[in-house]
């Protein structure tokens, strides 16, 4: 439990994924916290100061300390705020451990590219490639749900851990992915375990706390600018 | 300690900054483990087996469960075996904890593309920048050790923690940097800190005993191999 005089802040943007992990760690560890909202563009002196190396969202706040990167951020929150009813966020045996850093770590090398190479893409082979590239790596985490969760609804078994909370703030973004790439993910993906697990994560209580700033329609527009932005219009 | 019983194997390669960071821990750690050298090429159907996500060094196979990505397995190797006679690799506090991954996972994602940017370079501006870069990052790494060490001569303190793991590998490419790069890493870059930090660090026991199938002469050679490649040659 937090400490009543614990300063906790957030400087993240609604549309970030990365800085949705923070908000469902700080919500699942029940922290209170501040959500500052912060421009990526016109970045505040607060941001570069707090992150000077990257000058990037999202940054944790603690007591006027800053944490960066969101995974390193989430590992500490879940170090600095012991769960009272519910597993911890990373497991306590370190093969099991190293298995949820090891996917974790592969929705921030495959996932996220995935789905910018997609927002980038203009209609032709490029699109078709980003297409097939974004199918297999859900392909991917369908199988290592499927071997991970051994029959429980989330990566971290009935409680969401480090994969779910790395992997959750993804599917905001779906609605845009497929907008723009102009194709479903679900239809003919096959990936069964994971379509399940995407219905379930959303209804997990700090999930469903965290995500509810980043509304979809608006993520959709997000990503024509981000489209635009690329190809300089 | 390591079990008698413990079945500890490394796939990896002697140039492999990556695979390095695994033999470090290792011998940090005091743990027997045998080496086995792979084709990043030609890849074996071990590795490919043992990483199939990825495919690549280095894996560390204890008692036949697959760990991969080297920061991974070096935490994986911190929690698995306790340190008796010094400190665990990371620190048990949450904040130091933070800043050692951030460092960590920095060297990761500027200090390693910095160096190939240098390999990759041709003769001109493209150099230049590389080599600028480069400056850059190695600056930034000098400043990090004089706030993060204190005065003392390693990231983690009087002995080596997760920074220093990280990226002494690195420093067995610097003479690859060097006369690929034609210049000098440490004349104009005024890395005092950073500059004594090596010299230390390549004597730090298990460092040594780990760097010691790295020979810096051999991987020039290397990089010069890679140079031709990603120019077609």
């Amino acid at each position: 439990m937090a400490a009543p005089s614990d300063d906790v802040q957030v400087l993240s943007a609604f549309f970030s994924m990365f800085g949705l992990r923070v908000l469902i760690a700080l919500e699942h560890k029940g922290v209170p916290y501040k959500y500052i909202a912060e421009n990526i563009v016109h970045k505040s002196r607060r941001l570069r100061q707090s992150n000077p190396v990257h000058k990037k969202i999202p940054v944790l706040l603690h007591n006027g300390k800053s944490i960066c990167e969101s995974l390193i951020i989430v590992q500490y929150i879940d170090e600095t705020w012991p769960s009272l009813d519910k597993p911890s966020i990373l497991p306590k045996d370190p093969y099991s451990c190293a298995i949820a850093r090891f996917w974790a770590d592969f929705v921030d090398k495959k996932a996220y590219d995935a789905g910018l190479l997609i927002i980038k893409s203009l209609p032709g082979v490029d699109r078709e490639e980003a297409v097939k590239n974004f199918i297999e790596v859900i392909q991917t985490l369908d199988t290592a749900l499927r071997d991970v969760s051994k029959g429980k609804p989330f990566f971290g078994g009935e409680h969401i851990g480090l994969v779910d909370v790395a992997l959750a703030p993804f599917l905001c973004w779906f609605e845009a992915y497929e907008t723009l790439g102009e194709f479903k993910i679900w239809e003919g993906s096959n990936c069964v375990h994971l379509q399940q697990w995407a219905t379930d994560v959303m209804e997990y209580p700090s999930v469903k706390e965290a995500l509810k700033i980043a509304h979809s329609d608006v993520i959709v527009e997000c990503a024509y600018n981000m489209r635009s932005f690329y190809h300089g219009d």
